[in-house]
């Protein structure tokens, strides 16, 4: 029997470990798997759902990975992102509420973990500096240093590298004419961590997606004065903002703290929060191994979403690139997948195929108008990379990601305050003592003790 | 005659464009000198003098350079970092005061680098990504990106490297127990950005050098509320603080907004800014290029404090990495010895006398007690080395900072009100028209203007 497939995965998100997770269960079967070696550049395992105080560069001068801020509830029910084979119910043992608060998420992602004894498998403190092909012998090397002893180690031979560290941690920030010499506090989403800090103060959020409609309103939540949302192409959609927000065209200019919009209008601000989105960068990558993409459902150049195809070689794997509704789930599909592929218990087809295969998905997300199309596209996808790998669940929870869109749209404010029934427990989730708006305690000891035990 | 050594100079800042300027001498001179090619990564020159109102990371997802905030002044006489052979008079052509904001420095160093038509030979917008040696051919593989189109470009290869990337841009930012669930704003001083945010703001400072004694001072100024500064070894030493600028032993813990220190008091405050230093941060050389060191008036590793001892290569220099008293003119005279050295008009003693040499100012280091004795070390090692490079100035400025020194301690909040004399044109500087503690205006026509030319 040849020696297993030696992996490296970048990263030990919920994609990263799912990559974990997943060989593991091969393992434990007796089933041909990798072994596997996680570098994870925190000290923690979580990926975004390891939080942080700190903003800019780390303790050791790299770039902060956390863009979580404190206050943060999932912004989507759990039960939309909730595992099948571990469900919240498996993990706390009763029915809880649907917005879980950060703490909440992260203990339930590493009960799944610790579970299956993962821990050990990942270097901590461990950054990945570099990635090379070598096509001579058809591996990689890899170069990683130890941040604990700020050192480089020997360089690494790995048959296959899976790319797991998302694309949420490097902020995209525009110039904007006169910016430079705004007055107040200028920061991005991505360094945004307490709400309170802004107590009182008149904000301007750029942007008019998932970073913009929850901090303006956990501003104003924790106590902001009025905060204006400024968007580019079109506007959140929600016609029932709490009194205080507003949203308006895009900036053109900054005047000292007086903000100029398109439309004409103007307002004085002493705070602007960048909520532009994030960059993908892969600075450890070698340029052949590089995706270089905008936000889409289907990004060019991978293969069943997940397997690269730039430099020819099947050897490289992306975990999570996509613009996401699916999270945990589709990472943990698209995981099942990228194991069974590197152990050789899937074959791929020939590259034309593949390459065929990339642009009738992508001819359908051209295709695509609005969030309900978007959620149908993507659970697609899911049950397509489920079906390929001969999984046993059905992970289509289209239904509740259409519920939730009405219910935000319905009413902004109070969409956290829904319910929503587990497709795999079929038990409905719990409500929330307090309104979220009204919520102040987001412990998780609080969220999870408010209801008996079953 | 051999090829011109190609060598590659890493940031456009003070001290790469002085060995720019000095190896063009060289040229101009019709002497053996170099081939340079330099790479910044910003899209100015300047290095920090190249003031960005960025934080955390750039446009291109890469850390910021910029430590600078907006409401710099020189917080040492001008009269302690001018050019010999350009002097402030040459660039402005009359007499200016003594401490200039950020923007008559930035614009008194353009001067110099114009008048000499470097900008063509700095790469803007291109980082350095990693720098290795290759025994076998005695010379150095350079990978590079070019940030503008996010794209790697082929190796390059050099016979010589200089490092000139300073040690002000990458924070140490320490933990304390409980500052994770500070419910208030923390940041450390290089992303510290215009003192006008911090109104009516209760701050913590943590640290007793030149940051924390210049940001408590600015934000005083610019109305904050009261500061205390936390110190972990000895206190600034300042006896005059303006009212509301306090110094106690480090913090211990923090608590909520309540800040505990270790002489037992408490207090509460609004935001927390590290004035905690810098890490010296190399990221894109190898590990046996790399110094590692903590600040000091002479690291080790450094023959005249400027050549790489490590690899036994003799090819790699480091430009400014010393705690600093003298700073352009010390960057300068470095790199004009650089330059010789690499055309080879300086010829290197044997291995065993650099470490000798190295040791002996090591051991003069020891010996040193206070910021007096600082001075004269450092004077005494900018003047060997003008002497090694037969430079005809007397770059000795020592009585300049030792008045400095007294006017500061005499009182801190009006040192800048002082003026000094050039060495270089025996001219003294004129008196600003207002006090800096009550000077708003920092621009360059008010501070150039406010005299008649001469």
């Amino acid at each position: 029997m040849a020696n297993n497939p030696r992996v490296c995965v970048i990263g030990a998100g919920p994609s990263g470990m799912s990559f974990l997770y997943h060989n593991n269960k091969l393992k434990v079967a007796g089933k041909k798997c990798a072994d596997v070696v996680c570098y994870e550049k925190q000290s923690n395992w979580g990926g975004l759902w390891n939080y942080t105080w700190r903003t800019g560069l780390d303790e050791h001068g790299e770039p902060c990975h956390g863009s979580q801020y404190r206050d943060l509830w999932s912004n989507g029910p759990k039960e939309c992102l909730e595992y099948p084979d571990y469900t919240f119910e498996d993990h706390f043992g009763k029915c809880i509420p649907c917005f879980p608060p950060r703490t909440v998420l992260f203990d339930y992602l590493q009960g799944r973990w610790n579970k299956s004894n993962l821990r050990n498998l990942v270097r901590f403190n461990t950054m990945v500096k570099n990635v090379t092909y070598n096509k001579d012998t058809d591996d990689f090397t890899v170069m990683v240093k130890d941040l604990s002893i700020d050192e480089d180690l020997s360089p690494q031979r790995f048959s296959n590298v899976i790319v797991a560290t998302g694309h949420f941690s490097v902020p995209n920030v525009p110039y904007f004419d006169g910016i430079d010499m705004f007055p107040g506090r200028i920061l991005h989403s991505h360094d945004f961590r307490r709400a309170r800090e802004f107590k009182g103060q008149r904000m301007l959020l750029i942007g008019s997606r998932y970073s913009a409609e929850d901090i303006s309103m956990q501003c104003r939540k924790m106590g902001s004065g009025k905060v204006i949302c400024s968007y580019r192409t079109k506007p959140t959609g929600f016609n029932n903002w709490p009194e205080g927000i507003e949203e308006r065209l895009l900036l053109t200019k900054v005047v000292g703290n007086k903000i100029h919009f398109k439309d004409g209008t103007t307002a004085e601000v002493d705070v602007i929060i960048f909520c532009t989105g994030y960059l993908f960068h892969f600075p450890y990558l070698s340029e052949s191994l590089r995706l270089k993409t905008k936000l889409e459902m289907y990004p060019a150049g991978l293969y069943k979403g997940t397997l690269w195809m730039g430099d020819g070689n099947n050897k490289l794997m992306y975990l999570g690139m996509h613009d996401q509704y699916y999270s945990y789930t589709m990472f943990d599909v698209q995981a099942e997948w990228a194991c069974a592929v590197v152990a050789g218990h899937l074959q791929l087809p020939n590259r034309n195929e593949m390459g065929s295969d990339i642009t009738k998905w992508r001819k359908k997300q051209d295709l695509l108008n609005d969030e309900y199309d978007d959620i149908a596209f993507q659970t697609k996808f899911v049950c397509d990379l489920a079906r390929e790998v001969g999984s046993k669940y059905n992970l289509d929870v289209a239904a509740l990601f259409n519920k939730w869109e009405d219910d935000k749209h319905a009413n902004i404010a109070t969409y956290r305050d829904q319910t929503y029934t587990s497709v795999f427990t079929e038990n409905p989730g719990i409500k929330h003592h307090t309104p979220w708006f009204k919520a102040y305690d987001d412990s998780l000891e609080t969220f999870v003790n408010q209801t008996p035990n079953k």
